[in-house]
C-alpha cells in the first residue's frame, strides 16, 4: 500500500526486544563477520545441551525452526511418504512437504487445539512417516501438557518421528515444555530464539533428540549456514534468564491487554500460551479478512488463519502500549468497515 | 591442540575486513533484530539486479553460495542424475550432488585450472544435468576469461545447467567475470558477500540467471533464511565500491609478498586471481600436509588442496603484514621439520 504500517503486530515478533546482553554480543560478533562463524556452532551447542540436560551431539543448531524443519523433512520424506499435520497449522513445514513429494494427511484441530491423539491415531493408520504438533500451536495459542503428548507418543509407531515444534514454549505454563528422551529415536524437539528470545531477524533455531536422528542432520545441512552475530547473541541470550522472564511477563500482560479490548467489544478471544491471542470474530473467514483488511489500511499489521474454522479468528501478537492503543483506538473501526463491505454492498 | 592460531589464513576470509559502511548497517540492523528479515530481500535485490544490469526477478539471494548449490543441486539432481566437476575443485558442492544422490563425474585440473572445454565436452558426453565450475578456481586460484568460457558454454548441451561460481571474482581481472545473459536457460552465476566484501560471517550469497530457473528457487528455498544484519549489511557494501577497491589492492599485495616469500625459499607459487596464493612444496602430498601441520603447530593455520596433483600444495589465505611476518618467520622451520620427519625418520 505504499505505506509503512504504523503497529508492526502481525509477525508474532517479540517487540520487547534482545536481551542487551546479546546485542551487546551481537554488535561484537559483527565486528569480527570478516571471519566465517564456527560450522560446529560448538559453543552455543555446549550451552544448549547443559540447558536441557542432554548430550553435545543431542543438539543441532540450524537457520530457524524453518532450516531445521526442511532437512527434517529431507531426510525423511520421499515422494509418497506420508505425513500428519493438523489442517492449519504451520505452513512451512507443509511447504517442506509438498516439497520433497511427501503425502499430507491433515487432521482438524479439537476445540481450536492441536489433537495429539488424534495426529497419532491417524499417523498410526496412514503409516506416516512424521507427525508434526506445534505446541504451543500457532495460530490458535492453545497448548497440551508435555505429560499428554508423551502419552502419545508412547502410542506412536516406532517408524514415525513425532517432530515437536516449541518455537512459542516460553511464553506458555511450565507444563508445556517437553523434556527431551533422547532415548527415543522417534521424538525431535525444536525451538528457536525468534519469539521470546527477540532476534527473529538473527535466525537460529535449534532441535534435540536422539544422537542418531540428529547426527542424520550432519550428513544434509548447510554446515556454513549459521551467522556469526546470531551464534553469539544466542548464546549471550542463553545466560540472559533475567531479560526472558521480563520480556515474557510483557508478553503476558499484553496478551491480556488484547483479551481486554476483544472483551470491550463483546468478542471472545482464545487463551493462549504463546506471544499471540487470536480474536474470534464470529462471522466466518470472509469477514475476519475485511477485518484485517480495514486493520491494515489504518496502519496496523494482523494477521489471521488460514484454514476453517479457525479462520474465522484474526491472529494479533503481543504489542507494545504504544501498539495496542493503536489497535484499541482502529479495531472498533475496522469491524464497522468489514461489517458495511461484507453485509450492506 | 587446545589453543588459538596465531595467523589465520586458512580459510580465504578478507582479513582486511568489512566496509566501514556496511558495519554501520550491520550494527543497525542488530538493535532490530527482534524482526525477521524481509523474506524477498526486495531492497538486496533490487541493488543487485542494477549492479549486474539484470531484473529483479533474475536475482535470487541465499544463505551463502553453500545454500544456493544446495537448492540448485536439489531442484536438478535425483538419484543417478550425472553431474560434472572438477576433481578437488570444490568440495560443498560435491556434497550436494552425494546428498542428492546424484553422480559425480569428475575431470582433472589442466595445468592447475579447471578446463572449461574439458568440462563441458564430458558434460556433453554423460549426459549431465550440472556442470560446475569455479572461477577463480579454489584452491589453485587459476582462471579463465569470461570470454573462453562462454565459447564453451555455447557448447553445452541445452539440458545441463553451468554454474559458474564467481565466488573469488572481485579478485581476478576484469576479463574474469561473466556477463550475466538471462536469455540463457542453462547458466547461472552465483556470488558472495564472504571473499572480497568480507564478510563470511553473515552469510549473504547470490545468484542470477534466466527468470525460468532463478525463479524455481522460490519454490525449495528458506524463505526466512536471510538474517537481518547481512541483509543490511550486504546492500550498504554494494554502495561502498571505495572500500572494494581498496580491500582487493591489500588482497593483491598480500599475494605478492607471500610469492616473495615462497621465492626466498626457492619454491613456485600459482598466480592467483582469488584471495590465496597456492605455493607448491614440491614433495608431494604427504610432504604438503607435514608442512601444512608444522605450521599449524606454530600457530599458523593454512590449508591445502585435498586431490593430487594439486595436493603438492598447500593454500595460504591474504593475510595482514603482521600475518605474513609470522608466515616469513615460521616457513622455513616448518619446511625443514617436514623434511625431517618425512625424510630422516
Amino acid at each position: 500500500m505504499g505505506a509503512r504500517f504504523k503497529a508492526r503486530i502481525g509477525a508474532n515478533e517479540n517487540v520487547f526486544g534482545t536481551s542487551p546482553k546479546a546485542l551487546s554480543a551481537m554488535l561484537e560478533a559483527s565486528l569480527e563477520s570478516w571471519q566465517y562463524a564456527d560450522p560446529e556452532s560448538h559453543d552455543l551447542r555446549c550451552a544448549l545441551a547443559e540447558k536441557h540436560q542432554v548430550g553435545f551431539e543431542n543438539v543441532v543448531v540450524g537457520e530457524g525452526i524453518d532450516g531445521l524443519l526442511g532437512y527434517l523433512v529431507r531426510m525423511l520424506v520421499e515422494p509418497g511418504t506420508t505425513v500428519v499435520t493438523s489442517s492449519g497449522a504451520y505452513p512451512t513445514f507443509n511447504y517442506h512437504v509438498h516439497g520433497y513429494g511427501g503425502r499430507l494427511v491433515c487432521v482438524p484441530y479439537v476445540a481450536d487445539k492441536e489433537c495429539a491423539e488424534l495426529l497419532v491415531r491417524t499417523a498410526n493408520r496412514e503409516g506416516a512417516a512424521i507427525v508434526y504438533l506445534a505446541n504451543p500451536d500457532n495460530p490458535m495459542g492453545t497448548y497440551s501438557s508435555a505429560k499428554s503428548i508423551m502419552k502419545e507418543l508412547d502410542r506412536l509407531s516406532e517408524d514415525c518421528v513425532m517432530v515437536v515444534d516449541e518455537a512459542y514454549v516460553e511464553c506458555a505454563p511450565a507444563d508445556a515444555a517437553m523434556t527431551v528422551d533422547i532415548d527415543r529415536p522417534n521424538l525431535i524437539v525444536m525451538r528457536t530464539f525468534s519469539k521470546a528470545y527477540g532476534m527473529a531477524g538473527a535466525r537460529v533455531g535449534y532441535a534435540m533428540g536422539s544422537s542418531e536422528l540428529v547426527g542424520a542432520f550432519e550428513k544434509v545441512r548447510n554446515h556454513f549456514g549459521m551467522s556469526r552475530p546470531g551464534q553469539a547473541a544466542a548464546l549471550a541470550a542463553l545466560q540472559d534468564e533475567e531479560h526472558l522472564v521480563q520480556v515474557v511477563r510483557q508478553i503476558t500482560e499484553s496478551k491480556e491487554r488484547i483479551r481486554g479490548i476483544a472483551e470491550n467489544l463483546h468478542m471472545d478471544s482464545i487463551p493462549s500460551a504463546a506471544n499471540f491471542v487470536a480474536i474470534d470474530c464470529q462471522r466466518g473467514e470472509d469477514y475476519a479478512r475485511e477485518v484485517l483488511n480495514a486493520l491494515a489500511r489504518r496502519g496496523i499489521f494482523v494477521r489471521m488463519p488460514m484454514v476453517w474454522p479457525q479462520s474465522r479468528c484474526i491472529r494479533v501478537s503481543a504489542g507494545t502500549q504504544a501498539d495496542l492503543d493503536l489497535l484499541e483506538r482502529h479495531l472498533p473501526h475496522a469491524l464497522d468497515e468489514a461489517y458495511r463491505i461484507r453485509y450492506r454492498r
